[in-house]
């Protein structure tokens, strides 16, 4: 009827977007990307303080259809309308939430269950998956930063987002540790969490040359041990905070990623990709498309303890 | 100040998105996928004709920062423009063009240059990227399928994507042939034009085998004969236009892709993956997370002849 407006035209300047040292000063928009089974209020009440201006912040969740994530959506998406109807500042640019329809194939999220070798591989891929949907769905032509910010980290500095951006990498990982009560010194202590932050060993290389080509290597187990130098294992808290490794694996608790890496390509494969899956296989795969991972040894984000 | 009302939190029910052999029927999008070094008259009219329901179509783009990349960009614009401002049943639900970062390592276009063996790898990691590029920026949740459509392509049925999806499969592909002169017959003739849909051979398996590991393998060259069974010779005009075969490699002159297929991480690895890149190892990519390709011999689109 010609009265309507057409259809907009999007036209897009990709060279005009950056992902710099200044991200604040350069105005760069971040999506945050954070799986979710379970809803944890520490996670939420992070989040919330992160001092990178929210409105140039998106959030993306992925929960799954099962009656855990369903429980997970409907706490998130409380919170989620209490803070974009509250005070303009803390608002967030958009949020969007999908729910998974891939089989979720463990039943139990129990940690000792969680971690039993035979199980990871088909959990981590399960999770890849998860990451890919939500990565592909939300990704934006103006997005330049992605942070993956898995749903059980609760506690970053507030500063997290300029800090990891200051040192200019392509990809770049803190190290995640967990606040526990510790027996013997009767006091709270910390300990290394996510071990798939690390840098390759020839003992590794030789494991994965003997593998199947659908085999994966993972870290942290005793029965199959990698000698693989962990960024776990490399933390001094008297050091400076702002010491950078190279790594070959990184984990994905916290992992700040410029969207041209994504863009071009490094998802998280879902299957033996040089033996490697998920997280790990996704540094792989950005260091086939000429990215280099880097990680933090000394700057510290917080998972949940159960 | 609380006048201005909240950013809109999005909510997706994944499991609620269809891709079914109605796609007209269940009201489901399509994306429409282009990476462009030149504008061809001939492409956008095939467009304008294509039957499905343009209000259910979104279009994206990607043209190269060259002069000729800027070209098509302007000419791509200008009929944008008219279509989206002309009669409402014309135009398309959105359009994105987005112009692209990345080098160029070819700077001449001309066939008999682009088809050179060692040129190949790098021309067809430079047109992953520029097609993942596109993939990741413009997907959106409520996407169901992805037609991948050279800019070339001049020459399909009108009812191309009703007929591609009515197959019901994960990755389906069209015989992409060229209209030319034949001399000898002093008659207008058709002959192959895309060798990249095919069947895997021993041959080429045992080739692959012994190759470094970034080595390639590509179709359609005399000096490395892969014997494998080629789409493009298995076309017989007189048979049934709906028969099928199942395939190991795609080219993606056109290429329609049930949009969960990229979802799950499937993309076009700018990289040698199983000794394959680009539109081949985006098919191996798929069978790797469980997604079978399928050809059709006698259903056929039209290349562009320079
Ligand atoms: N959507 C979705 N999220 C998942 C799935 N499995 C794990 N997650 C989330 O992915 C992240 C990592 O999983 P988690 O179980 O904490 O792994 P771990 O800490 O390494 O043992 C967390 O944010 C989980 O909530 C899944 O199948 N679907
Ligand atoms: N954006 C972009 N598009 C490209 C690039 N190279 C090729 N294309 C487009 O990708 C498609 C396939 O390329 P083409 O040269 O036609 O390949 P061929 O027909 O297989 O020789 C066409 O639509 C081209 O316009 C590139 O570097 N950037
Ligand atoms: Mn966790
Ligand atoms: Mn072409």
């Amino acid at each position: 009827d010609g009265t309507q407006a057409p259809p907009p035209v999007v036209h897009y300047q990709m060279t005009n977007l950056t992902a710099s040292a200044d991200p604040v000063g350069n105005r760069e928009t971040v999506l945050i990307l954070t799986p979710m089974t379970r809803f944890y209020q520490g996670y939420w009440d992070n989040l919330l303080k992160l001092s990178y201006p929210h409105e140039l912040i998106s959030l993306g969740f992925i929960t799954p259809k099962t009656r855990e994530g369903n429980a997970a959506t409907a706490a998130l998406q409380e919170q989620i309308n209490k803070v974009q109807s509250g005070s303009k500042g803390k608002r967030f640019a958009s949020v969007t939430i999908l729910r998974q329809d891939t089989e979720i194939p463990l039943q139990s999220q129990d940690e000792a269950e969680r971690h039993k070798m035979e199980n990871q591989k088909m959990r981590r891929a399960a999770m890849s998956k998860a990451r890919n949907s939500l990565l592909f769905t939300t990704l934006g032509p103006t997005t330049s930063w992605v942070l993956w910010l898995d749903a059980d980290i609760v506690e970053t500095p507030a500063s997290l987002i300029q800090d990891l951006a200051a040192h200019d990498k392509p990809v770049i990982v803190p190290n995640c540790f967990q606040r526990y009560y510790n027996d013997e010194k009767k006091a709270m202590d910390v300990r290394p969490y996510d071990f798939n932050s690390w840098i390759d060993s020839q003992t590794a290389q030789i494991l994965a040359a003997k593998m199947d080509n659908d085999d994966i290597l993972l870290e942290g187990y005793r029965e199959l041990p990698t000698y693989r130098t962990l960024m776990a294992y490399m933390a001094d808290s008297n050091q400076d905070l702002h010491a950078e490794v190279q790594l070959d694996g990184v984990g994905g608790t916290a992992l700040l990623v410029k969207a041209d890496v994504h863009r071009d390509g490094a998802m998280f494969p879902p299957f033996s990709f040089y033996h490697l899956i998920e997280t790990e296989g996704f540094a792989k795969m950005a260091s086939r498309l000429g990215w280099k991972s880097w990680g933090l040894p000394n700057y510290f984000v917080y998972h949940f303890n159960e």
